[in-house]
């Protein structure tokens, strides 16, 4: 079938090219004109027969927004946008709200799939109405790996994108996992041949799994992770997950740890174990010294006005 | 080559019977003796012939150490013993050292494999000195799974049991990550397929694994869990990697909340939210109640004496 | 000074009384007729001399919204509104340029002191320009308790509310090491004389403090605490505290610890367990059962579909 | 009384000289001969009259026990021992067992009160039986603070230093708690300031504390704490907080977090997160430039020999 595809960076453009190959007639846009196949949004509207189809690969936030703002204006009633980036899935309603007025349809979509999806598929996560689905199921089943995984209709308009963070919510927990038993193996010198028993954990283990495969390659090609710093970024996708649990009452202690080491990584140094150590040394063996230090200065000694109140309180 | 087993039940039973399958002499003790070779651990040793080997499957703890003791008596230098069980490493040593003073020497060896194991083969951690291994890597060659992985010489003595001990601490984090995820969409009814959200994300995505698989098999057979109560042992391995960790500064957030996760499914209530809530009463609403309620009897009224001190403190 | 004060209820109703005590003009408003000074708020404007100030004490969220579009409308520029309430600090932005527009003034102010407010001052912190913050200081000096604390003009609009946000988030960490601390005493029967500790606590350690008096005085009344259930509920400010951190990435593991407790503590069944306990189940002892059960049956036996994939992979 | 005391340090020196002002008769014995009023243990032993109290104060573990064999050889039926480190309460067991063999009482006395406990006592925390503890009460009354607080006698054998361990987890959750809470403030830049929003809660707030009175201290002294490392040192008690609590299958989330966290403070860099890093890295952005650089190598791209065992294997 017939889609426009807006935004044509990495993921974009390979999921254009993978639809083409599947036979289908693919319009792209992007505001880099050298790999754009026309020259603005309105140029891709007239490319399109009605009732068109829009896919949106752009960065959520901002981006998305104005081109579900411009979409709404240059679409036309029995379209169907759909919203392939990473945005948040309450921006999903407002997105369906705003386009609906307007008798445009809106889907929104979780894609997985990073480097490896031109070849092998991307895994996705829909939301909206079953019609709208339907409509694009021809676009789906060509995305998607073969087999009959890889593609869920996970729900209404957002509940794509909200199965999109969940999954990275448990990515982040599995990651942490893993990483956490890394670290307790190299700590300890115990087991010597770290890599060989990750290798080893690929076959007849519970815990076999892709990202477990990662690691075995990762430690291949640097057996101690000597080349990287102890950095990490978050996707956002992690942060939505840990508030839309505190929103729900749900606690999420294992998937919250993944994301506050995360943060952690990122400090040169730590603000709140500053002010534990502040405190160690207010009533600790470092204010033993500063005590002798000041009193030769008299009435300045450290506890002089801390202590009494509470001594005396009782 | 020939060895003998002692214990019999669902593992070692399962390992006797897949060594016999690919052509050993497996001689079995249990204390149950119908399933048991031979009427005791002498007629066992008696049966094997020097050097001999006999791999211990019996409960770690207690049981382990009193058939080490036996052991220690019964073999002559130059055996072999293999711990299969699941002893904690730092027990490893110990009975290596209380074998080698008589020339018997020890291996310990890690076992994941469970119910498919007889089937799929054994995956084997195993520590040791190089020699011992490899005197015993026939029977460790048939217990693995067929291909590359499935097994690793992780290291000297204790250095089998510590990786599977770790193995079983990611675990432990990575179940308590999909188990987050599917509490948070399943509290939140935006994703109205929760099943088929599960079973898609088995193909493409950076979370496939067997956990996955085995996940999307429980909720085929019970879509809500509805038969089963949040009520989670724990085996012992997801404690000593906690402490593990804690002995050698190692900070395993991720792995300890899963832990405590378990700790806490088993309470009927929750000791210490009962202070949270005796503290709230204290100094919240509920205790309006009281204090008009004591008003009548004078001075007992909550705040008397707790206030003033601090009040008057600063 | 005169001033207007909407919402009679514990807090509100309490605090016009402190202030009545200290000489103020109070006008009360509240719907419920029986505790109000005046029929409505247009009478309460109507009795209050410009340039006024009116304090808003009524619930977040909806109720105080909606007084605060009230107010916009039946102010006068130069009046100047208090929310005294539990306000997410962004509200108070809103509500400040929403007034500001009509140039009325706002302040927001967090206010603790629970049954005790009346009889001993109000902990407050409050937002906003010094101007206005300087107009309201004769209500805050009788608000607050005796002495040189117990009030901080912490920032600009938001900061009084945010300032009590993060307040209420230690306070949940600190709540939650009391009452683990009291579980792990009770839960090994080590130290017999569990009230006693506590209680001797209370002079001389790093740990005294309110809430350790507070502690004492609910293991006086109920010494194994056996009245209470272990249920807590959560105010609000602990999620705000939680979400704050996460937005601004900051790692908050020890709080938010406490707020998951807290949620935990209000499910009959944790959910996240059910899924542990069915993935145990899968891969574990009860499926042998299964297993067992369903050979008879034939193919259906688990691992039959599951393992092969995995097993073959490597 | 009149009492020996060993190890004439910070602690066992003010000690000594605090009983010494409440008049007892104290022989101190300390390795540094400028500080000792005796030679030797033997002439510790001989200054004393029977039946004789001996007070240890050295660094827990090798030197308490190496002081309390040698007390067991030189004691007499009938003398009693008292640990006043920081020692591990199952250590406790171990020696009261060793002397009873002879004869010879143990009290365990956990002991708090630092720099101040000179002048403002120490609060004790003692196990044993009643007997002995009676015996001592002349000591512990001098040495703990005035009021009626101070002092519990909290069970038989290691109660003492279990209650004093317990003590410190808590100390550890509160600490970490307001370390939390000042990071959020730093970090938001909402509150403007923070050392006088401290400083308010002094008075009148649920969380009013010695450790608050610290704290505001502490950034009286350096309001940004930037002198300080965000480097925390852990006595022991932490960790064998935790271990107790794992052992006893007691969740403590928040105290650990708060363990973990002075872990992570002691790294110069996370390995864990390098592996988070490193994961990210083999899916991610990141592994694109690889690929790429990777693609002229040929079969050697990632993602060949990863991803078709899992994408073939549904």
């Amino acid at each position: 079938m017939q889609i426009g595809i807006i935004g044509l960076g990495k993921m974009g453009g390979n999921m254009a090219e993978r639809l083409r190959r599947a036979g289908h007639d693919v319009v792209g846009y992007d505001r880099h004109p050298e790999v754009s196949d026309v020259a603005d949004l309105d140029e891709l509207v007239q490319r399109l027969q009605a009732p068109r189809a829009v896919w949106v690969m752009v960065p959520a936030g901002d981006a998305t927004r104005a081109t579900v703002d411009k979409l709404c204006e240059a679409l036309s009633p029995g379209d169907i946008v759909v919203d392939g980036g990473n945005s948040h899935y309450l921006d999903d309603k407002k997105h369906a709200d705003q386009l609906g007025e307007r008798g445009i349809g809106f889907v929104d979509a979780g894609v997985s799939g990073g480097v490896w999806g031109l070849q092998n598929g991307y895994a996705l996560m829909v939301g909206g109405d079953a019609e709208n689905v339907g409509r694009l199921m021809p676009i789906f089943d060509s995305l998607k790996p073969e087999g009959e995984d890889g593609f869920v209709h996970a729900g209404t308009v957002g509940a794509g994108h909200f199965a999109k963070m969940v999954h990275n919510g448990i990515e982040y927990g599995m990651m942490q996992a893993f990483a956490e038993g890394w670290e307790l193996l190299e700590a300890t010198d115990i087991v010597t041949d770290v890599p060989g028993t990750f290798a080893s954990w690929r076959t007849g283990t519970v815990i076999r799994s892709w990202l477990l495969d990662l690691l075995v390659r990762a430690l291949d090609q640097d057996p101690d992770l000597a080349e990287l710093k102890g950095y990490a970024e978050d996707s956002g996708e992690g942060r939505w997950t840990v508030q839309a649990a505190v929103d729900h009452a749900v606690p999420l202690p294992a998937i919250t740890a993944a994301l506050f080491a995360r943060f952690s990584s990122r400090q040169d140094d730590s603000p709140a174990m500053k002010m534990v150590a502040a405190l160690r040394n207010q009533f600790g063996g470092h204010a033993v010294t500063s005590v002798e230090g000041q009193h030769a200065k008299g009435a300045d000694a450290p506890g002089a006005d801390v202590t009494p109140p509470f001594q005396g309180g009782h």
